[in-house]
């Protein structure tokens, strides 16, 4: 197995009730990674709080069964905008958070501005560079759409590149020969856990 | 069976990641209610924060299957205060209501000051005097402790006594001498449910 293969591949989350976006990428620092999924829950605004939040948690619950992430990255909620929209973002990043720790995957959170710098070198990016950068770094043929998917995508896409102690655990890993697998994941530095 | 022995069983949370303090209380409108059990689940704040979460999601879900509430009773939160803070206790109040939702008991959302003005008569009362009311309307001999253990009493008994709709319904069913069951808590209307 040669070192071009090794990836990390990362479920990203940009947390929402009404629409969460997720979207799976694979790939390593320096490096175009590879978009393997990419979606959106969307919950009715007519539920109660406790049944969308079930909702949210079941759906990525079923997003990790299925791609076997080995992160997931999600973004810092902040409370600066409307209060009751934070409050059920902040809830929603939570239960996606606990479906991570009952699937014993690492989760690390990213701030708004660390994604937008990371994928297009400046931290005030607005919605639409955000998409197109994520279109070309992805070599994508359409933009994904809503913006919320685009945003999992470039959360993902910020966590790859921003994981270079682990990759080179894996990667020397796996140049050297080692036939056994690598560490867990959560037993490695958490370089970007930002967990209070 | 007599209607004396109608009550609803409610399971208060006072979220929180550092101290989650639960009370569990049975009793009907206008009657003193019994305590059943009451605690603080606490989470270390060096563990991640899913790890947290997990810890307060496990927590309640065996708390619901040990007591077997007919509705949980959570504190709605406000983000008024430290930022940091009331991420981490809206998210902990959302496993809550998630593991209330996987177990199909429905979820009240009450203000600080709907519990204080239901336990004590004004929505001003101070933690001191909301736990001495605590203690003297469930006549334990001694103050519950932390104030988070309290709190969640008081949680639930606001509940208990604001639940005359779903109670009249309870005994109306046994008074009539109905032989099945009432029908399940969720279908029945939601008076507090605040879920927004």
């Amino acid at each position: 197995m040669g070192v071009a293969m090794v990836g990390l591949r990362v479920l990203g989350i940009d947390p929402g009730l009404t629409r969460c976006g997720w979207g799976v990428v694979e790939g390593r620092p320096g490096a175009r990674p590879t978009a393997l999924g990419v979606g959106v829950v969307r919950t009715s605004p007519d539920l109660d709080l406790e049944l969308r939040l079930l909702e949210v948690h079941t759906a990525v619950t079923a997003l990790l069964r299925e791609h076997r992430p080995a992160a997931v990255a999600i973004e810092r909620v902040f409370h600066q905008n409307n209060k009751g929209t934070a409050t059920g973002t902040a809830q929603a990043a939570g239960v996606a958070a606990l479906a991570a720790a009952q699937a014993d995957v690492p989760v690390a959170w990213h701030t708004p501005s660390e994604v937008k710098a990371a994928i297009s070198g400046s931290g005030r990016a607005d919605k639409e560079q955000v998409t197109l950068m994520v279109t070309r770094v992805l070599g994508l043929t359409t933009p994904p759409k809503p913006a919320d998917a685009a945003d999992a995508l470039a959360l993902a896409i910020c966590h790859v590149w921003r994981a270079p102690a682990q990759q080179r655990l894996r990667v020397a890993a796996l140049a050297g020969g080692i036939g056994a697998p690598v560490p867990a994941a959560r037993t490695l530095p958490r370089w970007t856990g930002i967990s209070r």
